[in-house]
């Protein structure tokens, strides 16, 4: 019990990256969002989410993977599932459909690996919780966030729309302002984990 | 890899609780700490220090179980391995010193589990990081918080200088100026067990 978990981490140089056809946001706003995510709840209950962490090396630091929207809207990648869909195979499939190239034959080898947070989503608003509160039996969404271990080569192919980072952990960390507060507390998620910061 | 981690949590109620000597805090001032820091750290080299998440539950929410000394301060029970100590072996000293009977019959069973986190000191000042920032080649002290599960029924001595409290997660969330960034981020370190909450 305790020994850390490892996990690999290769150059952000090792890694190939291109473009692909816009993913256009399904809403416009954040209102709009949240009535579609009402419209859904009625139809098939609580929403599931996962969204993966993808971490890169640069300098001998941890940096994760993040899209970001216009200039300062960033997010993880992934997305809901469908209605009865595996969560493993959920995410690899919005994982291609966010990051991979458009043919079959080229897509990366996405290994899930560890559940490191769980976010719940109480009413039809904006805030999440680490924990479902107490009094609340139906909550509106349940977020899931895994670790997903890269291989040491890649090709990603991001949306025209969109902008992958490349941001270290000591950016994210205590900056709840610019990241929110699921991912500015990703680095704490991660400090039970041994980085190997392979130099490729 | 989808299924989370189950964690029992067992009733405030189950427990029993009395007291035992005082257990003084070694130093008077941050400043008298951070000056024994500085002086051990030349004779042992980096600290490693363990703490433990103790788990309870009321009203069906998870509680921790946190030391108060005097009106405010709150920490977890744990505390510095001796040079070359096993981690494990460690916590379940610190547990008993803090924590337990001083009779050796009267134990509690510690079952030290999983760990949750891992905090970085990279110089003599009160400030730590969740990952070792870059740069850093000799941090002065590795603390590491634990999941230790308790059974379901167990006798604790608190010292009589301290106060033992079961604080809910929703408390300890989003609250780093009354718990600090290692204690008010616990919750989301935990969102990734799933509490099984025991109605003894």
């Amino acid at each position: 019990m305790g020994v850390l978990p490892v996990v690999n981490t290769y150059p952000l140089s090792s890694y190939t990256f291109g473009t692909k056809e816009p993913k256009m946001e399904k809403d416009t706003s954040v209102a709009d969002r949240l009535a579609r995510m009402k419209v859904n709840y009625m139809k098939e209950g609580m929403r599931t989410s996962v969204e993966a962490i993808l971490l890169v090396q640069e300098h001998n630091h941890p940096h994760i993977l993040l899209l970001q929207i216009g200039n300062t809207f960033c997010k993880l990648p992934g997305g809901r599932l469908k209605p009865g869909e595996n969560e493993i195979e959920g995410l690899k499939r919005k994982l291609s459909s966010k990051l991979a190239a458009n043919s079959p034959s080229h897509q990366p080898n996405w290994q899930v690996g560890e559940c490191v947070a769980v976010w719940w989503r109480p009413n039809f608003e904006t805030v999440m919780y680490p924990y479902c509160p107490p009094h609340i039996t139906k909550p509106k969404e349940c977020k899931k966030l895994f670790l997903v271990h890269l291989s040491e080569r890649e090709y990603f192919a991001v949306p025209k729309n969109l902008k992958l980072l490349a941001v270290p952990l000591f950016e994210l960390y205590d900056n709840v302002q610019r990241y929110g507060p699921v991912i500015s507390t990703i680095p704490q998620q991660l400090s039970r984990f041994q980085f190997n910061m392979v130099n490729a």
